[in-house]
């Protein structure tokens, strides 16, 4: 996890789950400890196209979702390295087009380990991916149906929403924080 | 290697050899069969800074580099996979970050071998790093002192200009071409 400035009052979060091939996007705010579903969706690069060309079309497709939802911070899941080198690869070009969208409007890029994002969003830090839909889906009931990579996008908004909200009690309140 | 727009006349090249921590960079111009240095360099990120800003700061970098000298075409290598997959996945992040510079200029981004880079530069797909540095000193004599990542930059540049000559050739004189 990266540092991440606080800031108090109603907060937009864009959580990230980046891929080339498809790339999922959650928007929630956090006020307090109340979460709200704004928007979720995916987008995929034009799969004939050189890769400079598909790497641009991210930056560019996840820049206007950033803007399009007024986002103030961004979040965006540590990458286990594959065992598949060359998808090892793929995916840490396509992470750092997806990085750098937030990243050119000023917003900080929080990262969080699969584990941490289980423990927030489930509780548990081995929970599947089914289980990590059906969570999203209660704590963001607004949300209505959510494909697995927006799923994922969202659970890491959630997961942000959650870990600085604690920083931010713990700042605040330093005593009821440290209990 | 990716389609590439094929322009007459002179043709400023910028090739790029990316990571976190150093990224070369060289400029060259073609025109014919003729072969011009430009400038060269390296541009190494913060290293305390979260990888969003590294990763920003790498693409305005490049992206200034590019600009100042006007550049018209881009070349990267293309990535063996490294043995360390972690190296792996920083070398995807930075190599994304580097090919989105030229790539938002509206530049086509080729990408080139080891392999190809060091037969169009030595003669040799085996050569090693002293003998591409040599012969990029031999072919860019104005260059004058060039460190090892710049040396790589300007390789792969050097290789772009031969094989889009290459292709040129082949299109404006099809027999010609074939022999």
């Amino acid at each position: 996890m990266t540092n991440v400035m606080i800031q108090n009052g109603p907060t937009r979060i864009l959580g990230l789950d980046p891929g080339l091939r498809r790339t999922g996007w959650g928007v929630v705010v956090a006020e307090g400890s109340r979460l709200r579903w704004i928007a979720h969706g995916v987008v995929t690069p034009p799969e004939t196209a050189p890769l400079s060309e598909r790497l641009l079309w991210l930056l560019e497709k996840v820049g206007e979702v950033c803007a399009a939802h007024d986002c103030d911070e961004a979040a965006i899941e540590e990458v286990f390295v594959n065992v598949n080198p060359s998808s090892t690869l793929k995916l840490g070009h396509a992470r750092a087009a997806v990085m750098l969208a937030p990243a050119r409007a000023g917003l900080s890029v929080a990262e969080y380990s699969p584990n941490l994002i289980k423990k927030a969003v489930v509780g548990a830090g081995h929970a599947d991916k089914t289980q990590i839909a059906f969570m999203v889906k209660r704590l963001l009931p607004s949300a209505g149906d959510v494909k697995a990579d927006a799923a994922d996008a969202l659970a890491v908004a959630i997961t942000h929403a959650q870990l600085r909200k604690r920083s931010l009690l713990e700042v605040l309140n330093p005593v009821r924080g440290a209990a």
